[in-house]
């Protein structure tokens, strides 16, 4: 059929949407991309998921399911047997006690997000986060009409929010919540108990919304991570089974809401979702019985770890905390490089390695950081070390 | 961990978030679950998705995917291998060329919506949408910060928007966009090309952006819908694998947008949903050669369609549209009620059919409708008739 050429113009977008801005990895992906298209070798450290596949038992379980057939919608909140099987984990990895009614399946921990701030936040109201940190929070906040707070957080306080930098930047302007992410994306940072309980203190003591953010939980090398329920009973926990699970492209997490918040994040999720993919809800209760193949993969994890604590510092590259969870370094390149961008783009085309840029994570102090993630093998983390040695050298 | 009793209550909700209306069909779906819990038998009319599981085609190429494992993070906008395949399908079906980079494949229609309404819409903006229509349209512009102007439309306008009509809006007090749907929910009616022309023509005109729903293309029975690509090649085109393609459970969809807003909707996609479940995007590529056993199933809707189109004037349930698409029935029953929740607690208690207010479609004049949806077998749909017709003439 012919179409008209249209004579007038299409209507602008709107500020909000133009105001996300895009991720930096995704230009040094692209880079790495162009240079494997043309022969070369590349390591690939900038990805922030496991690089094993999911496991074999998860898989099976949705195979299982595919066979049955229908694959309908599901309740909004999710199906009843995962919400339980959810709410025992709190009992089974933390000794807390969650109704399963309180638990909230969503499209992974991006619908958890989506839902939980839009439940709790008037336009305008101000969230804060921390800076380094994950780009997406800033991101959502700012596309759904609200105010990122980044607080800039270092070494000092380990990465993590206090109740005293809380106080702070909620007498420059008033808060309305507070989001925290432990293990940390990208300083793999665990916050201590105390640290958890005393930022969830303050927060009810000023009569902010508190979110946990606990996607990396299980994947910790020394102490295990706490969940901020243990603290308070009302704070949100978002999580995901991505990471721990090795279930990315599933899709698929969950929230843990106060009780009277779950008639509102159902009314949401009806119209934001419908449901969440049943595939992914079926794996994800496989999930918590794939516990030997996880603990194997995050064994891999802590091989990789250990090396890059000692071989990171002996070729120059040694100004990071020790890592608490996750997978990631978060590394200062100051004596090298003030352009993270500049640095990774040098990285990537002279020694094969793809880093991300700090620029991603803090606005502001991220031109002299690095993220590198561990996610991938041994090998790879050894390989990795020896070309950005050998670049550093002759550099 | 002993957890410590809150002396200070949490903040209130966000007052979008409470704006959100719950869903009158759960009622009725509560309430058939109680029947059936203590032994009744209720014929489900109510429910808006396919009774038909995922073809057998399609559920294996997710089962190959399965065996492969990794089961990752794809790009944003969806793996480039289905997006060129929905570009395809355009060609195929409609004869409109669409480059693939212009396709952005959704978490389900939902998603979509979603990464529209934000990219196009200011703060507070007024979108026009049809009363009837699909509830959620009203309550994600809400949630969203946005103002559903939902606009009475009737059996003069075969339940369409016209130029008129949004002239009309638009004068009262300006719109930013027009959001139509054709096949469409609840009415099952049809816009003839010549009627989304104008439509789009006079969105041109006002400077409004035009989103058009599609979702349920493929299910007509007297003349193919039109994309309303045909009318403008920049209409914002929303659909989903959800109905036809018998996939609701799945979540998975695709936007077609102008070139422009490409970018700006990856980004949103980046931080909303990192990207979409993996294997629902390798069903949905398979989706597009299951066409045997789609029309198979299409077939049994057209069986249901013409006997309900004959067998329901018989019982004294005349008062519709012949339905052109999609597989509901809109249904006024205004010479039998005036509180059509009454009047649906009433069929399925006593007669034993569940079937949906028309509240949920129309805050107005839907206390005198209600929708049957035909999405299930022959022999339920004489079933219903048969129950319905007995109550009506014992009540």
């Amino acid at each position: 059929m012919k179409q008209a050429t249209p004579l007038i113009s299409l209507p602008e977008l709107a500020d909000r949407a133009e105001r996300v801005a895009p991720f930096i990895v995704m230009d040094v992906m692209n880079q790495a991309a162009a240079i494997e298209r043309r022969g070369g070798s590349v390591v690939h450290m900038e990805v922030g998921q496991p690089s094993a596949p999911t496991p074999a038992s998860i898989r099976a379980a949705a195979s299982r399911a595919l066979e049955h057939g229908r694959i309908g919608y599901t309740q909004a909140l999710g199906t009843d047997s995962l919400r339980e099987r959810i709410a025992r984990h709190y009992q089974d990895a933390y000794g807390v006690t969650v109704p399963a009614e309180r638990v909230v399946v969503t499209t992974g921990s991006s619908g958890g997000f989506i839902l939980a701030f839009i439940a709790c936040f008037q336009p305008g109201a101000r969230v804060a986060i921390t800076a380094p940190g994950y780009p997406a929070y800033r991101n959502i906040l700012i596309a759904l009409g609200l105010e990122p707070v980044a607080i800039e957080v270092g070494p000092e306080t380990r990465y993590a929010l206090t109740p005293e930098l809380i106080a702070k930047a909620h007498a420059e302007r008033p808060l309305a919540g507070v989001l925290t992410m432990s293990p940390a994306n990208p300083t793999g940072v665990v916050m201590a108990p105390d640290a958890i309980a005393a930022v969830a203190a303050e927060c009810r003591r000023l009569g902010l919304w508190y979110i946990s953010d606990e996607i990396y939980h299980g994947l910790t090398y020394e102490a295990p991570a706490t969940t901020a329920l243990s603290a308070d009973p009302d704070t949100i926990i978002v999580n995901s089974f991505s990471k721990y699970y090795c279930m990315t492209g599933w899709r698929v997490g969950w929230l843990i809401v106060p009780e009277r918040m779950v008639r509102t994040i159902e009314r949401l999720q009806q119209n934001f979702s419908i449901s969440v993919p049943y595939l992914s809800q079926v794996a994800g209760e496989a999930a918590f019985d794939a516990t030997e193949e996880c603990e194997a993969i995050k064994a891999g994890y802590a091989q990789n770890r250990a090396f890059l604590l000692k071989a990171l510092p002996e070729i120059g590259l040694g100004d990071f905390l020790p890592v608490d969870g996750a997978f990631y370094i978060y590394l200062d390149i100051g004596r090298y490089s003030n352009d993270s961008m500049a640095f990774c783009r040098d990285v990537i085309e002279n020694a094969g390695v793809a880093i991300t840029p700090g620029l991603d994570f803090d606005e502001g102090r991220g031109a002299r950081t690095v993220r590198l993630s561990f996610a991938g093998s041994l090998g790879e983390c050894e390989e990795a070390v020896k070309r950005m040695g050998a670049w550093l050298k002759r550099r």
